[in-house]
Formats: structure tokens, C-alpha cells, sequence
């Protein structure tokens, strides 16, 4: 069992009063092919890696470690599933709120550890008791599943200034509403809020699970406002991870922040010691639900798409070069022209340009199809950072004149605080914010 | 290379001009752990699990056979993921309707080997021209994709008996809409439908690719009625596999029809000699989107839900007995009552008592939240039979008094005919409904 503490085995309770997912799951003796690293000891980020060799099946069963400095979901090596929540606090009653953060903290544990949400678990309590785990992830394991939780703006303060839960004055001051930007069509009812939680795993089932015990864990406290689910990973966060493909074919992310490169991730994507406290080794959560034009898209010359990217569809390498990882060269011309044109989007997102980096972490979406025989597809957008500012927006209103915007429509937009990373047994998310 | 007929490399032509998935993945070579079964020879059903013993990763990234006497993805052994698709088929011309076919055909056996959907491949084509492929499954493996057609009942004969293609008298008698059942709450908006395209996959990426192509080799011909993602397969349909969890969190379909029992499909599942010429050797498709009330279901006592299913939540066991494959008796008692209570759905579902056998090959859903809080999730229910009256409308009718109606409600209906499968290098789907 992982150890979450000095001296402390924190799910032994629970391996004495109930059954385990992974117990289940020993006991079932169902066949499976993954490795569960859950019941080793350990379990630092990418621990399977590390033991496995390359990156492969046996580490997308995992467990990821859920305590340390920061969040893990943020630079653990992106998952290939999604499962994003926002929800609206419902209770006016600030104690209903810590006890329902100190719950999830606990379920989040447990879960992300391969266990069941509580110790009466889907099958191991009472008979006449209402299960604390829903079962569906019963015999499965913990498929790299990491939970991190955000704090939106209006949960500090509401629109007409009412301080909700005596946070106003802890609310940091980058923490504001995204401003509008050209060519947005943004649906209300799918932005903002005043919590979120991402779950990222290797199996959505997984995934689905975890969301829905929490928010059922908070029923009376929270409801769901909006939620969205993805598939294929659109960024890399690792150096070990190969690029993924979005909808429109190209390779994503390719200069993307890396986990590896720790101090380019101090520098722009954790909070440091000029925010407020509680905040300290956070970040911020940016969301932004993005329609892609796929039919449209879908009719573009190749020679279009890829003067609209700025890198070859095929290999992934910026134009004029050979290889994906090659530097983007801005200066060379091809035949009297830029190889990368000045309104590409490579051309206008990359730091260079932009003069900032953000971390990405999208997911592509298929929310079926829109009424009009259109798939209502595209990538959902999410990115990290030290300050919101200086990060999304600054990269966004460089794409004003981005020729990919013809392709696509934001149509939702959320921004979140995430807090650091819970570090003992006793800690719980939003601690240092409410105590 | 997979050969689709003696003495003839169906892909020679596309080997030499374009650029392959599986062509591209190897000079790019990129990583991935799973192994490519697209490139060697044979490629029926389960060849990786046959070279590569028991089931496992390797094996979920492999081809599946796309030609044989029935289409595949009926009783394949249930893939991961799901993207179903419903047509309005938008032409009035039959010969572009054929046309179309024909290079649905062309595409889904390139796709289903694990080739680009046509040989202007994403990056191998001219660069101005538009590719035939839009390039996100480029480097993904074949990953058991199974891409099956059926014809709707308003594809022959609209409501108002117009005949649309001359179809009228190649009707399949069994082939009309469904009656409507207690408690159905059908949104016309998507059901129904002229044709639709089920692909399964391991990967959702490969799923979503293959679909998205289709419908743009359609366009003019057909337009996109409704869809619907799923993922977490919830009936294995070999006796192979494990059986996974609905989300419900019980074990789904353990007493399903098994691959394996070719005596019991020809029985139930395959249309014989007494239906249409055309249909013989094919299948009847009944889908049906079914809300579940998670949060009433989550609510309820562990005993509740037993005896709802009438399975033991942990083991699957029928109620009274010890494991998941002992046979239901329904005539044990306990303490005067039945075991399984004859309102649970294991008891008026069971063959013994529904007197008939469907093949269920559904997939768990959850498609965000509703606007209340509460989330949009269940099983998207797709079953084959050889006839729908004695399949599943025999079944549905047997359940009006099912415990489980208080905890779902259906919301989609959908029924259409599967043609056998596609035969020679020129067969195409639906040549001998169309001949």
C-alpha cells in the first residue's frame, strides 16, 4: 500500500473495512494485461515509466502519486482521456464547503490510488447501505488518474461584489474573468464557475467515475454546471510522450512547456511569492471550448492547411525545415516568401512571437453532431500558468489575425486558481486558503 | 500487405502513390508500444490474440478482417469505444447513392487495415490538391477498427410511401419502425435515420477518424442525422473477454450470446433464408440511447440495487448463487422469497423467460450534464438480431414491469438492416440490395 505520510498507512482503515478496487480486483482474478503499479511502493509521477522502461501499455495503468509541491494533472504526462467539471457552490454555509473539499480530498486519494471513493465500498458494506462507490471502476486499475481541483473567480467574489464565503480578500488578484476576443461565441451556460475538477486518465471509465463520486460526494454543497469529455490527448507534457494529432490532422503541441524543463516552469507556469500565499506553487487553469470547422477545414489544400499551421501536416516540421523538432526558422524564405507566413498560427503563438509560453493540455471533443449535419467537434482547450495575463490572453491576442481563425470559434471560456499540491496526510485541497 | 482476394493486392495502387498510416508510422518511426497487425499476412478475426496468446495490449491495437460472409463489428469481440452515426441520405439519385456506397466500401477496407481513407493520403498527395484523408489517425495502428452499415426502413419506403430509389419491393418485411414501449420518452431528433455506420474501436481517435470520413465522402449523398460516442463496452460478445461494468457499476451481458456459439447466432442473430434475398447472411440493428438516473441510482441501497439487477453487485453472481457464470435459477428461494425477484431484470430479460436470445453490443455514454446538475450519462444499448418483433420489441415488452424502469428511461429508437458482409475485392456494401 502507498504510504501518503511519514509513519502513516492511510488507507489502512480501509483495508480492513472494505474491498478495495484493488483487492476486488485480486480477488476476481479478472484477466487483464495492465501492470498495477498502484500496490508498489513508491509511486512518484511516472514511477511506471521509470520501472518499466519506455513509455508504454503497462504505465497508462499506473497510479501517478497525488501528493507532492504542486497538483499532479498539470505537468504529469497528459493522459489520453478527459473528464472536466465545473460546478456552482449551492450552499451559502461556508463549513458545508471546507467539509465537502475535505472529503474530496480524501476520495481523491483513494481514487487516484486505484481504490474505491469510500471504505463502504460498492460491494463491502452493509447490505442495507447506500454505497460510498458507484462500482462501475470496480476491477480496474488506477489508469494514471490524476483530480485537480480550481477555484473561479466568483467563488471569491459574486458579480455584485457579495463576499459569499469571507474570501474576498484572499482572492488573487490575477483571478478575473477572461476579457472577450475577436471571433468569440461564447455560450454562458458553459463557462466560468465556482470550482472545477479535471480528471485525466488512460481509461475514461476511470475517469467518469472519479467525477461523478465527487460530485456526488458534494451533493447539497455543489452542482454541476457544466462538464465536457475528450479523447486524444492534444499536447505532450513530457519529453518522453510522442506529439498527438488534433482534428485538424497536425501534430500539437510539439513546442509545448515540458515537464523536464523545471525552471521554464517556475518562470511561467507556478505561481510564485508575488501572489497571494495560499496560491503559492499553484497555477491557473485557462479552459476554452473550441469549435473546429471540420467540413470547412476538411476542403483546404493541403498547401492551405499547412500555410495556415506553419508546419508540414506529415512529419510535423515547421515549414523550411526537415524535422519535427527542428527550430521554427522565421527568417528563412522560400522563392522571396517567409517559409513560416507572418499569419500562420505557429508564426503568431510561438513564444518568439508571442512573447510568453503557457503549458497546454487539450483534449480533442466529438460532442456528436450539431442539427445541421455537422460534427459539433474540435479541441478542448485547457492551459496552465503563472498568470493568466501574461499567459492565455497575452498568446490569444496575438492570434488576432491568426489565419486559422477561420476555422475555429471559442464557445466557452473559464478561468480557475488551482492550488498546490496537497503535501501531508492531514492536508486537503483549499487548506491554506480557508484556514 | 492484406490481401482481399486471391492474387490480388487490393492496396498495390495506393503502395506506390500515396502515402500509408502504416507506411508514414514507419518512416516517421514514431514510437508506440503497440504492435502493427495490419501488416502481416492473414488478419481474421482475433489473429493477434492468436499470435500473441492471450488477450491483451497487442492485441487491441491490431486489424480486424473487414470481408467475410457476415460484416464485422457484430460479433467481433466488443472493442473499447463507440461513434455511431445516422443518415439522412440527402440525394434523390440512386446512382450517386451507389456511388457512394461503392467508395464507402473502398475506404473502410483501406481504414480498417489501418490506411488512410484514400490514396491522395493527408501527406502523400500533391500539395494542391485536397487529401483524401484528414490525417489524425496518421501513426495510429489499426487498433481493431470494425466499421458495419445498415439500411433504415425510410431508405426504401418514405412514411408516405413514396418509393425514393426503388426499393420499395426489396423491403425486408421485419424492417419497420419500433412500437412504442411504457415510459419511452423517444427525442425524434435522434432516431431513426436512412443508414447508419457503427465504428468500434480501441482507440476513439481511429473511431472518430473513420466516421468523420465517411460522412465527408458523402457529402451531396448523405447528411449527418444524429451521433452518439460511447466508450466502455458493456456486453462482451466472446466468451474471451471479461465481462465489464455499466455504469450502473454492475457486470453487464455476462449471459450475452457469445461469438463462439455459431449454432445460437445462426438461431438468433444472422437472418436466414426465410427474409430477403439481399439480407440473407445479415442482421437487424435495434440502438436505443438510454438515460440512466445516476443520482437516483446512487442513492439507493446496495440491497435496492441487487435486487433491481438481480445480480450481486461485486461478483455478478446471480442472486443465490456463488460466481458470475453459474446458471440463474430462477425456482431457488431464500427465507420464502425468490432469489431473483421476478421483477429484477435479470429475471424478465433472461432467455428463459423472455424466450428469445438478442446479441447486445451497447456502450456507456456520457455526454456532459443536462442543465440540471445532473449528469447526461448511460448506456447507448445497440442490439442484432435476426428478426427485431422476436428480438428485441419480444424482450422490451417482457420488461414493462422491470424494477430497473424506475432508474432509466429511453430517449432514442433506432432500427435498421445490416446487409452480410462484403465479400471479394469487388464487393461493396450493398451491391446485392442495389443489384
Amino acid at each position: 500500500m502507498r504510504g501518503w505520510g511519514p509513519g502513516r498507512d492511510a488507507t489502512g482503515d480501509d483495508a480492513a473495512a472494505g474491498l478495495s478496487r484493488r483487492r476486488f480486483f485480486g480477488l476476481a482474478g479478472a484477466g487483464t494485461a495492465g501492470v498495477l503499479v498502484a500496490g508498489t511502493a513508491g509511486g512518484v509521477i511516472g514511477r511506471a515509466t521509470a520501472d518499466e522502461g519506455a513509455p508504454g501499455p503497462a504505465a497508462a495503468t499506473g497510479a501517478v502519486e497525488f501528493t507532492g509541491a504542486h497538483q499532479a494533472g498539470i505537468v504529469t504526462p497528459a493522459q489520453d482521456r478527459l473528464h472536466f467539471v465545473s460546478f456552482d457552490v449551492i450552499t451559502e454555509d461556508r463549513d458545508e464547503l471546507v467539509a465537502m473539499l475535505q472529503a474530496w480530498t480524501t476520495a481523491a486519494r483513494r481514487m487516484t490510488a486505484g481504490l474505491d471513493a469510500g471504505s463502504v465500498g460498492a460491494v463491502g458494506g452493509g447490505q442495507y447501505d447506500v454505497p460510498d462507490d458507484t462500482g462501475e471502476a470496480l476491477g480496474l486499475p488506477p489508469a494514471g488518474l490524476t483530480l485537480t481541483v480550481g477555484f473561479g473567480p466568483t467563488l471569491f467574489t459574486t458579480a455584485d461584489g457579495v463576499d459569499r464565503f469571507g474570501l474576498a480578500d484572499r482572492r488573487p488578484a490575477p483571478l478575473v474573468e477572461l476579457p472577450s476576443f475577436r471571433g468569440d461565441a461564447i455560450d454562458p451556460a458553459r463557462s466560468g464557475g465556482d470550482i472545477c475538477l479535471q480528471a485525466c486518465s488512460n481509461d475514461p471509465q476511470v475517469a467518469v467515475h472519479a467525477i461523478r463520486n465527487l460530485a456526488r460526494l458534494g451533493a447539497g454543497v455543489i452542482s454541476v454546471r457544466w462538464s465536457q469529455l475528450g479523447f486524444g490527448r492534444t499536447s505532450s507534457t513530457s519529453t518522453g510522450q510522442d506529439t498527438a494529432r488534433n482534428l485538424f490532422g497536425f501534430k500539437d503541441g510539439t513546442d509545448n512547456l515540458k515537464a523536464e524543463n523545471t525552471s521554464t516552469l517556475d518562470q511561467f507556469v507556478w505561481v510564485g511569492d508575488d501572489d497571494q500565499d495560499w496560491l503559492a506553487g499553484g497555477s491557473y487553469l485557462v479552459a476554452r471550448r473550441i469549435r473546429m470547422r471540420i467540413e470547412q477545414w476538411d476542403t483546404a489544400t493541403l498547401n492551405d492547411q499547412e500555410q495556415t499551421i506553419g508546419r508540414a501536416k506529415g512529419t510535423g516540421a515547421p515549414l523550411g525545415q526537415q524535422a519535427e523538432f527542428d527550430p521554427v526558422d522565421f527568417t528563412k524564405q522560400v522563392d522571396g516568401e517567409f517559409a513560416v507566413p507572418q499569419t500562420s498560427h505557429v508564426f503568431l503563438a510561438h513564444p518568439t512571437n508571442s512573447g510568453t509560453a503557457i503549458l497546454r493540455r487539450g483534449y480533442s471533443f466529438v460532442d456528436g453532431s450539431d442539427g445541421l449535419g455537422r460534427l459539433d467537434a474540435g479541441l478542448f482547450f485547457i492551459c496552465y500558468q503563472r498568470d493568466p495575463a501574461t499567459g492565455f490572453v497575452q498568446v490569444q491576442q496575438n492570434l488576432r489575425d491568426d489565419a486559422m481563425n477561420e476555422y475555429v470559434q471559442h464557445t466557452s471560456s473559464a478561468v480557475f486558481a488551482c492550488p498546490p499540491g496537497v503535501t501531508g496526510p492531514d492536508d486537503w485541497w483549499g487548506r491554506a486558503l480557508f484556514a
